[in-house]
């Protein structure tokens, strides 16, 4: 067994033509035993038809495979696209022998065109047959759109004696941001524990890694987040004890992710996190943190390396939440750029910009009013996310 | 006298050195007989010293002489800020013998720097001494920043028999959103009128102008829209009916700068006005018409001339409002590209594609659920914004 990979999945990604350029564009899951699923959806109100035919599908908890494509989102397709949908499901359900309402769908790539599934129909026999236990990386790469790498991240973890594998999947460099859910996400393991305590861990891990990122502010049709545990390992999460020792796990595994994706952020050079401190509360710190996360001035700066802090300052300003500007401190790194709400002059600006000039780092705003405190992690703003977005369908 | 001044207004700009090149960086307006004066102010929470200065001075309603510099924001500057924001009326006041609270001022440019206030100190006698009936181009180029063109605007009226003039110079053209008031924008007009009505009057035109607007999403520390009315016309502004006859030309006015600072919006190749209607309210409507309008994603396709509708669909879904996606109808100029939540298919596309190719054009989203109604206009999003606010201050 390859060491990405998580016992008991199987997996496969293969080609079947929905991408122009004949790159792999199917992606399958295969659990051998009857897995438990949790999953979050996109928040947007315009919904593509395998997220609804999953919102239906995941209420009984159990799910078998997971089929999914790219190049094409089956959104905004009508009644056709919801039947295509559940197409997909039943010939996979019916090339794997397995019920088909424990069978999942996602879809990810342009909205509003027609799902080829004449397309998809002619490639699920060579996707199934493509499964196998080192099949996730060929399954990372059939779910890229923008995205420039495959993501896969495994993490090995052992609780009472027994050892257990957590294996992540994701895609999505454009039309991220938090708190709508996120982009495309599958997690493998081997545990066992109660449905509802998988929810409740996923919803943590995914608050703590994949709904603190933004590359654009913008957020997809599609987006979700599965979480499928087979038991296969003998590891039983019951207690307390043993839900925070695999919570670490799961944690790592989703923020890996989530700082991948961010790393490989449409046209991104930069992966910055921006913590706010001193907030009058938490609510007022994650305002700020994602007001400053989506400024394209601010992020324009950060790709010029310039150290232009009165953009921070304005972004701030315009958070809509209780400042004072006398107490603002900003530090690039560990650098004191802005002490009270004044600068702190060109020497120290020299500093900073040495510090912009790094692959990724902190930038920390401290409004010195109270305890709330929140940070989001984002990249700069690039020439390339341009291109890449002027011409994404050419 | 020029036809783009106004009777009783001398204006002046002149290069005091501010910016780094020799332009003109400091204006003056400057009115031969105390003019009554309402004001608009940033939203923003941290404000720079001219705008604190002004929305105190501004409740007397008494205006004689604005003093504006580009190339420093005079923000972020603590209390040495604000005495330099008071030197800079002082000297004026002098200069002009009129009393120094009838002076108001205003900064645009860098956040955090010193004010170089012995250059402006400086400039200031050079500057009174080119008061001329004929300024007013000379005043639109010193207020600039990355704007590519100085900008007045000037209309006529009648009322009652007599003529009355409308001038407004603006300035503005990254670091722009609505209803944080807006950027640079000073009206001179030579009616007469009781100040609340000025008050209402010039709100009126700044909701359905200015406040109407967005290049990024950002808003500046230092916006400011002033109307100076100093009677010498003999028009005199009572009753409704006159109202309404004067609203109309300077609501002409403050539009046709509104929609020059778009079509100078930084590296803007398009100007676009999306109007939503059928929402179940004017904010929802509005709510939409600004996601839209913010979205990058949307803004890369209209730069790449790609009817990728399925981007505006998705920031309808995020906008956080009531959205039956059945319902949807989406057209680009007069073309009909989304009925009912489904795409018109590609011989329409083509269709749209030349709507894309215009260089003004409209996006009408129908929601079909209730009356509210509501339009922002945008431009594109260029590599060339990248580029300007990668390097702004190198």
């Amino acid at each position: 067994m390859n060491h990405e990979d998580c016992p008991g999945f199987q997996t496969a990604g293969v080609s079947c033509g929905l991408k122009k350029n004949g790159q792999k564009d199917l992606g399958l899951i295969y659990s051998e035993v009857p897995a438990k699923v949790a999953g979050l959806f996109t928040q947007n109100r315009i919904q593509a038809a395998p997220v609804q035919l999953d919102r239906q599908r995941i209420g009984n908890g159990v799910c078998r495979a997971l089929i999914v494509n790219s190049g094409n989102a089956n959104c905004c397709t009508g009644e056709q696209g919801m039947r295509d949908a559940v197409d997909m499901a039943a010939y996979v359900a019916a090339g794997l022998s397995v019920p088909e309402e424990e069978v999942l769908v996602s879809s990810t790539g342009v909205i509003g065109e027609p799902l080829p599934i004449e397309k998809i129909k002619h490639g699920i026999p060579t996707l199934i047959e493509a499964l196998n236990v080192d099949g996730v990386h060929d399954l990372a790469e059939a779910i890229m759109t923008t995205d420039t790498q495959p993501k896969v991240v495994n993490r090995r973890g052992e609780l009472d004696g027994k050892k257990f594998s957590v294996t992540g999947v994701a895609k999505g460099s454009g039309m991220i941001r938090p708190d709508m859910a996120t982009m495309l996400c599958f997690v493998m393991t081997d545990i066992e524990a109660p449905l509802e305590m998988l929810k409740e861990m996923l919803k943590t891990a995914v608050n703590s890694s994949l709904n603190r990122i933004t590359v654009d502010g913008d957020t997809s049709t599609n987006d979700t987040v599965l979480l499928m545990a087979n038991g296969l390992s003998g590891v039983e999460i019951l207690n307390d004890t043993q839900q925070a020792g695999f919570q670490k796990v799961l944690d790592d595994v989703l923020l890996s992710l989530a700082k991948w994706l961010i790393r490989d952020g449409e046209g991104a050079t930069k992966l910055v996190e921006i913590i706010v401190k001193g907030a009058e509360s938490v609510q007022d710190a994650r305002r700020i943190a994602d007001t400053v996360a989506h400024s394209n001035l601010f992020k324009t700066a950060l790709f010029g390396e310039d150290a232009n802090w009165g953009r921070i300052v304005a972004a701030v300003g315009r958070a809509g939440v209780a400042v004072e500007p006398g107490n603002l401190d900003v530090r690039f790194g560990p650098v004191l750029m802005v002490q009270n709400g004044l600068g702190c002059g060109k020497t120290v600006e020299a500093e900073a910009t040495k510090v912009l000039q790094q692959p990724e780092f902190d930038i920390t705003i401290d409004l010195k009013l109270g305890s709330g405190h929140a940070s989001v992690i984002t990249c700069d703003f690039s020439i390339d996310y341009v291109k890449i977005n002027a011409d994404y369908r050419t």
